[in-house]
């Protein structure tokens, strides 16, 4: 998408100079993942060669996540030894290359409120130092991120970076990131009709949406509690488009034998000029890795040029990838898509002058 | 649409002020009419009462249209002759309101070039004198429209106004004009859509478009060569929004049951990263009288509007409204709806100064 | 349905003779509630004035159901008193008939256990006499319809006539019975697929299917044991069809907007030849009231004709209409109408002989 | 399926008795056409190499098909010398195994009617004699197949066996045949669904049928004249099955993106009870290459079965695989498996005594 001539992509960092690392939780060889997706008919089996001795050397940068084998445990040095250890692995990376940005995209994590420890970033601290353990697994990586000096991207609407602590330290040390939940599917699809029925002043009357999908995703969307998070922030993101709080039930529902595949349908009941009743439905078949991991790339890149300009906090002008962008209730994809092009011509023009 | 708080509002004649006057070629009591709306569930039918004495008040404001019983026919003077005698009734109309818009809400004509004859207003009139009728009778009213200083509005894809002689003689009076075909439903649905592919670099592989429609518009459609203006309108549109021509058949078909209802199912098969093989699915069950209606009083209510503040010639900030926009390619439907907003802002700043 | 050539309808009750009545809970009058179906497009406005005065006179036949106002209520004489308020009601209205059969098509109840109590007829007086009050509300129903001597239909999932205690009874008596739950809508389509993809060998591995429906039915099924026992109809049933437990969501939700309609989406994921993966998604959109109207008289003129010609306990050749037939596992559509058509020879024969 | 625990499978050749052989039109390499079918996702790539060895022995009892290179040409000795040349072939074949049975899997024919020609096999050799080519090339093949005592299964619409000449060949030979067109995928659907409208007495106002497809299959039905015998093959079935003629456009396009793959989307209006208005819509997406395939080795089961206990002529048995079954009007999928059923139980009997 960054290359599309609308976005001005000067200074973007050029595809063949990115370099994939990362802190994973699973020990299953990048090349055997690659190969349970070309079996599951998510990507061609012509690939799978071309990209074996890449993807093996992308395993030799991977490191342990938290809570793995292989990793210093949780009991060690606590919450903050975490951090410290995360901090190392991101800076050892980064001796090889210019920039790092560090993009969440493990599977979704149930709501956690760090509380009273994570309002500043000394009570934090202070949290630490009387050995708590305040912050939610994908807060620990988005800390130590930022200690990294790293841009960063919430790609899930796990807590993450929005706990004030870690966003008063992404100020203090003048990084920018960006968030949250990647709008990979029947979300996008969403914003880009909600606002037809707004604008023309057709009347929605209730909105169904159902979301069949397997896979990891699936199977952790299953847990109720981690549903919830993602149903929220769809149903947000439509009230605020249509103008008011939109009746319907909103699903996502596990089925096993879709694996990396995601089916979404939805139904919307409207009523036109003196109230005729009129529906809309639409079913959505896509697959949400091969959704999300060209817009991973962008943000990458996007994130690294920021950081480059010398942005820093919430780049809100790139809400266009996100379900739930941070600090902002636009939602419309249109509307999103030139707040991202004018900034891409911004982010130009500074370079320049 | 007219009231929604985007839009700028100030000085559009007030809802209960419009009168609503007209040709019409078929007989039907208006009050039968809108029975049959009832009986075919297009409105609902506590709504027969209240409108019935405004519907017989303004039955009696309906003159026969060209070539129907009580009309003087074409024999007589020919098409000059039609011309004359519809500007009379214009005016007529027009001595007891303050403004007259015509809006030309008939049914599709087939496609029709009016040739050298219709170059220019002198080679119309030429070929009048020459007692030659090059202008099908869409082209008779616009030109009647004009002559009566009205601003005039194309619903249909019917020639109308797009006559070189036309739009002159509109040039010449300072008249406004907007067109051409109402964007009303699939295609409505399809500006919305085709943008998100574009501007998440989803390749588009083919897009099948098949609409299912009844009553009057569909037996008219049902005649290949009125279908086929249609389908061109819609198929170049998509192809504005994708940047390519795009695969994929388009059908409009007569399904009689149907009545004033349509159906349309569109298919989009579009690729992913790396060519994963997604689709898009979607069904539209609404009623395009329904769907029109509201419009047609919206672009009254702004043309009028044009003509007060001055402006003359195509509109094309009401792009929004068709789907082959006048002398634009824009087929987008946020940006021609922000097109539209900024203008109704212009007008209003432009009254007040 | 039953005057279909396939059927013999020999015997049956002829339309113009059956007479509507029965117990209600609400007093809203039926012309009032006719009014609300036209309103909501169910039936056509035409239909409203020829039916006034007989919906009236149907009025004057409705009694008060248990637990309203103006019955007897639960308190002075208990279950044993509530169903002998019921038999007398049954007979007086059976006085100016030939025959009557007694319809349950309330709203769902939740499932419930009369448990030893409900084990024989004797149990159950036993029971009463001790003041204990085992039967749900609609098994006092089937309960007096069977000491009235009337055939009975559970169009509903509710406990009804599936008590031992009352099938007993009715064996004793010699009373035909027919059930349970209308299959009406999504269910009988998929009555109609699942043995297509059975006999082609053609193997599902999941079936989704969402139910949105609004009005009283939708609101009652909007609890979630009421639910539970129509879910659980359901998939049993597709179980059975398709020769093993098959995964997939199944969901009913109440969408109030939607009224007396109901829209149905299943999808299916199906795996062919060497295992490549196909879909069959179907939508339905349909009246659940006018689907359920016809069938209910269907039922009354077989049950009615069954105890004419001397058939009693479960009728088994009339699971064509249910969800989940009495004492019956099969639930394929094509093979319940060669079992329905072939009974209805066989009565027609027996009458003769 | 004829593994199915209904059917009888007793006598059946076993599926790894079976050799593969055929006429050929092209000569890309099997194995190269097997992993055009893994690349465009029709079957998984893991199957490739465990069958490589044996597509190239199948490779080796390929000849060529009539008008190719390789072929003697239809210069030399006409038709009957073309029919003698595949007589020739199949007798080389059948040396290696016990029975032979021919099944024409080629793309649609045009409609092609054989005159008098055709009218009885004298009048063919006497046209044979004149130097005349009445056949159209489907029915050479099966002349040929017929000649050298092979059963025979038109899979296709083509004209095949259906000449009245080719029909007295069989009956005097003593061969049977099945037939015609596969019965793979949207009327598969059809013959489960339509059915059901006609038992539960819904008003059936329109069928639309849209079938998108790509592939060799897809350029072909392009063809107006070959897409147009098989739309007629499927309205009528339709139109059978409902009882009388049903309105709705049925249109067959191509779409090349679509490869191997097909969708259909079938739109269905129907009445309720007293009017009220339904619809049921339903999306098929197959890949009609794999569904057709197991049918294919099915029918050569079944009727070498029916040839080794003597029967002969048009299998109506068999209607269950078929659009357009032979001398048959019963199109409804489940009574169709009955009779197939019944007959292989039949079959066995017969065996057996």
């Amino acid at each position: 998408m960054t290359e599309l001539p609308d976005l001005d992509s000067t200074g973007l960092a050029p595809f063949d100079a990115i370099v994939v690392g990362g802190h994973d939780v699973v020990d299953t060889p990048l090349a055997k993942r690659a190969e349970d997706l070309v079996a599951g008919g998510v990507v061609p089996a012509a690939l799978l060669e071309p990209v074996r001795a890449e993807l093996d050397r992308t395993e030799q940068r991977l490191r342990p996540g938290l809570g793995t084998r292989g990793s210093d445990g949780p009991a060690a040095g606590g919450q903050r030894a975490d951090v410290e250890r995360l901090v190392r692995d991101i800076e050892e990376f980064a001796a090889g290359v210019d920039r790092v940005v560090v993009v969440d995209v493990s599977s979704t994590e149930q709501p956690h409120d760090a509380g009273a420890d994570g309002a500043s970033y000394a009570a934090l601290e202070a949290a630490w130092d009387a050995g708590r353990a305040p912050l939610a697994a994908s807060s620990v990586y988005a800390c130590a991120a930022l200690l990294a000096g790293c841009g960063y991207v919430a790609f899930t609407p796990s807590p993450g970076i929005d706990v004030p602590a870690l966003r008063e330290l992404a100020d203090r040390r003048g990084l920018p990131y960006a968030g949250r939940d990647g709008k990979t599917g029947e979300t996008l699809v969403k914003s880009a009709l909600a606002p037809m029925f707004a604008t023309r002043a057709l009347a929605v009357r209730s909105w169904t949406s159902i979301n069949l999908l397997g896979g990891g995703d699936g199977a952790t969307l299953a847990d109720p509690a981690a549903a919830s998070s993602k149903t929220q922030a769809k149903r947000s993101g439509l009230d605020a488009m249509i103008g008011h709080p939109v009746d319907g039930p909103m699903h996502i529902d596990y089925v096993d034998d879709l694996g990396d595949w995601k089916t979404a349908w939805d139904h919307v009941r409207f009523d036109g000029f003196l109230g005729t009743r009129m529906t809309l439905q639409f079913t959505w078949q896509g697959c949400d890795s091969t959704l999300a991991a060209p817009l991973v790339l962008d943000l990458a890149r996007l994130v690294g040029r920021a950081q480059d300009v010398g942005e820093s906090g919430v780049l809100d002008a790139l809400g266009f990838f996100f379900k739930s962008p941070l600090d902002s209730d636009e939602h419309r994809l249109a509307q999103q898509w030139e707040a991202l092009t004018a900034w891409s011509a911004r982010c130009a023009e500074r370079a320049r002058s």
